[in-house]
């Protein structure tokens, strides 16, 4: 067994990014105010690591009018699917 | 379901304490060759993590002497066996 780290994200050590990534795969699309209730984190913070993962191409949004008021829902790309599910099986794979 | 992180350890985010916790919890033991060879660090940085561990108390060494050469046995200490099971745990529940 050697290096039994080369298979772990950086993008995903963050535990804020590490949540917004797993909130994305357990649900389709979520809306910013979903995200920081779920992850009870502050605004800025949560734009920050939204625009890393955004950055990285592996989160992506799309952004309405509900009831004329702007809401932003968030998703999971398909290469933000495939970083994390090979980030989630290198951790898996750590403890075996 | 609300603050999906509370139980994620700021401690284990990075990936070589990550894989520090995990190998000494899949080995009883490990000595400092051992652990920088599975996780493919430098000295100096296996080094400081392993620091960063000790000063909270997850990880314990015994310094030995092997054919007159010293060895530093690195295990994790039962609070750093509980802390990361509640870490690995967190991380589990994320994805449910």
């Amino acid at each position: 067994m050697k290096n039994i780290l080369k298979d772990l994200n950086k993008a995903f050590e963050n535990k804020v990014r590490l949540g917004i990534m797993s909130a994305l795969t357990v649900n389709d699309q979520l809306d910013f105010t979903a995200l920081r209730e779920l992850l009870d984190v502050t605004d800025g913070n949560l734009a920050s690591h939204l625009k890393y993962l955004e950055r990285e191409n592996f989160v992506e949004y799309r952004k309405e009018f509900l009831d004329r008021k702007p809401n932003t829902r968030y998703s999971i790309t398909p290469s933000g699917k495939e970083a994390f599910v090979k980030h989630i099986e290198a951790i898996e794979k750590l403890l075996k």
